[in-house]
């Protein structure tokens, strides 16, 4: 029995569980402790996600928790979306709070009141920040970790510009991020411009990132808002032009979330546990010393471990001497160790190491000497693999159809022909279970409606998390 | 006239905006915008914090920020503690909660029903978590940047221990933590245990780390609690021992928060502007090139940055046109940047480069050639002049006094004898405005307490944040 293949759902808790990424025993339903290897896991991704904006020129900023009614409510769209959605805090020690404040579901209406102090002049623009921090959703819907969560660790990038085409710039550009961030995963998705009944409250449109998980679903990991003037014209956020004037900026927003690690543990993983991309790896090679009464293995594996560690690697010996090595290769394959490196006495006395490679089947020698270029080696084959294996399962998993009943419960993503009539897109949900993800973004395929057979174009349609 | 010194208060909060740390004009009062720069110095500042406990054996977890009164009740002096100061949560969308939940004050009631799920027998022990999160106070008092907010950037790490010996080795560990710590932030502070009427709710002790500042008040900076078994007694977290028994663990907490950054901007900084530990700068060697009609000084900036980059400096070239070397000077100056490097037409003819160290006067010739050593020597010495200035600060400002009369308004901190009743601690407060610290930690003075001159130890007093 293939365990992930049959039982995604179950086969996703385990591992949560048994790699110790979070701890779902908390009293507040849908909050989950975060443990150590989980976070470092997170924090890894978090700074891949830095290292990628920082150097297009956003700054980091954090904004407060608490948003007040008040400022929600500039935007009458934008508080009818969250109003029935988010925690509220009434209370302030024994006393009622003068305005009830709501526990921030995204930071538009906390970053723009502050937005409209601090850009002055053309010369401010674009205006780039982003922050990462906790979001909250009083979420009614079956909660399950990194996937549907109450407390949600959150990127959101916001954009000002002169004008929308410059917006309509920015959102290429996080395209480009997008696309670099999840290279650097080994996660692929596909990019579906939503229904309008499905953008973000206040947005002119949304586009999202959906990647294919195993099991069925699609998983939103990315989205991407163009405002336009929606929100800058509400809080009163104006530049003066070259020649005087006073105008709206555009504005933008890119959000992403701890479904990142929900996508990497459903897609790379696999029977044995967690599968993680090197650069993500808390331990990136483990070494293994395998106990010899005539060799001195511990000394070889710590010089080994010191040569990698110099070259900026994280490693780590297990010299456990309570579990046998097959047990410890059992441990790391589970925790996603992508490098494993045995060392025993004919490796010592053949003066080579073996490895073997989580998710490659056969295991490699290595020269003693110099060892770092041949572990950098192995480490980019990881990476490789990752990415082949899960490009691999991407395409097998769309499938474009003509005609309803070739969906399968079982479950893909459905590339199909819409009219874009929210009839039509009804009527499919409700014949297959599948909703719409909206038009598949860059496709210029025309063809009939799979529901009325008007003119339509490419769209995406699958059952979501 | 001297702005610091005759009005610290003021030139404070005048640094804070200047320096653009961080922004007090968000709608809900005592929730700060952490803007770039002072987030920025922050997170260096945590990424020390985060060096110096992970070397300890010290895991980063992250535990939810709502806790349910249930939670917090468990507990009683605990909940009295906090309850007339938190901000409640009590409802969810527009239904009201079933538990209302408090935003995190600290994170006792969060960790421990957790801790005990996760402690079973000795071999899990010592345990030590750590994490860094925001805390909520519904704070009444005046609210200042970084000394007293309502969200707060906070670092608690929590420990179980199988007795109580094992929990004071713990917190002599802290005291060591807390010591390297603020070497390397050039801090100074007393340890002082606080008297019982002000020990954390719950503990059996606590010390705290108290810094002298300008304007004569002591900020606490560090705080170290040993609770004995008075938590794992309540919420039942017990092991196992070798001989098969269940014994209740003890347990101890430590600390700190964005005071720190507080302390660094008071105690450092003078009327030119912040003063910044190199290992904490954002920006820690800024270069000038002085515009020269005949001499390629921007191509000599750019190869010095390149070498100091690749070195591992954080290192600016500000070849802004619109401002003179002057104006760009005490702007650099005012961000507390440790090192400029001024490139002009002498320097690129004569191969050497001239650097002004902030805080120390006059300025040093360096050699062009293999300059990262020098300019690592110099990061050095203005790290040395900052302890230097810093420990004179201290000491300067603690005095050793045997009548109250000798209490000056404008602001000391106080070592007294003192016979450790509250009527002597309330008389002493009431006569000078200085409230009791507590004894100091590893005094062994004694004599005649200062009100009722009965026997009595050493003691702190002093007006505090």
């Amino acid at each position: 029995m293939e365990f992930k293949k049959d039982n995604f759902s179950e086969w996703y808790n385990e591992i949560v569980e048994t790699s110790q990424l979070s701890d779902k025993r908390y009293p507040v339903k849908g909050m989950n402790v975060w443990m150590p290897y989980g976070l470092k896991i997170m924090q890894l991704i978090d700074r891949i996600i830095r290292d990628e904006v920082d150097r297009r020129g956003f700054s980091e900023v954090q904004l407060p928790l608490l948003i007040t009614r008040n400022q929600l409510a500039v935007e009458f769209e934008h508080l009818k979306g969250f109003e029935g959605q988010v925690y509220w805090v009434t209370r302030g020690g024994l006393e009622p709070l003068e305005v009830e404040a709501a526990l921030r579901p995204t930071s538009e209406s906390a970053m723009y009141p502050m937005f409209s102090l601090w850009i002055r002049s053309h010369a401010d623009l674009p205006f780039k920040l982003y922050q990462i921090v906790n979001t909250y959703r009083y979420e009614t819907k079956h909660t399950r970790s990194f996937l549907r969560v109450r407390e949600i660790h959150f990127f959101e990038a916001h954009t000002a510009h002169v004008d929308y085409e410059d917006a309509e710039r920015q959102i290429s550009e996080y395209l480009e991020i997008m696309k670099s961030i999840a290279g650097r995963l080994g996660l692929n998705y596909l990019l579906d411009k939503r229904p309008d009944w499905d953008k973000f409250p206040g947005a002119v449109y949304t586009v999202a990132a959906d990647a294919l998980m195993p099991g069925g679903r699609t998983l939103q990991i990315g989205t991407f808002h163009n405002y336009g003037e929606n929100f800058s014209k509400n809080y009163d956020i104006t530049y003066e032009t070259e020649s005087g004037t006073r105008n709206y900026v555009s504005q933008t927003t890119y959000g992403m979330s701890e479904r990142l690690l929900g996508a990497i543990i459903g897609i790379h993983g696999d029977d044995k546990g967690l599968i993680l991309p090197p650069e993500i790896a808390p331990v990136q090679v483990v070494i293994i010393p395998i106990p010899s009464a005539k060799t001195d293995v511990n000394g070889t594996a710590a010089k080994i471990a010191k040569t990698l560690q110099d070259s900026g690697l994280r490693v780590k010996i297990d010299d456990r001497d309570a579990y046998t090595p097959g047990f410890k290769y059992n441990h790391w394959e589970m925790m996603g160790v992508p490098l494993r490196l045995e060392i025993g006495e004919k490796e010592v006395d053949g003066n080579f190491i073996t490895a073997a490679r989580r998710g490659i089947s056969g295991r490699v020698k290595m020269h003693a000497q110099d060892i770092f270029p041949e572990v950098r080696e192995q480490l980019d084959e990881v990476q490789k693999k990752i990415m082949e294996k899960s490009v691999q399962f991407h395409n097998d998993h769309l499938s474009s159809i003509s005609e309803t009943y070739e969906v399968n419960k079982d479950g893909n993503a459905y590339s199909v022909f819409w009219c874009g009539s929210k009839e039509c897109s009804d009527r499919f949900e409700e014949m297959t279970e599948a909703s719409c993800l909206g038009l598949r973004v860059g496709s210029k395929k025309k063809g009939k409606c799979i529901i009325c057979g008007k003119d339509g174009h490419e769209a995406v349609f699958s059952r979501t998390y």
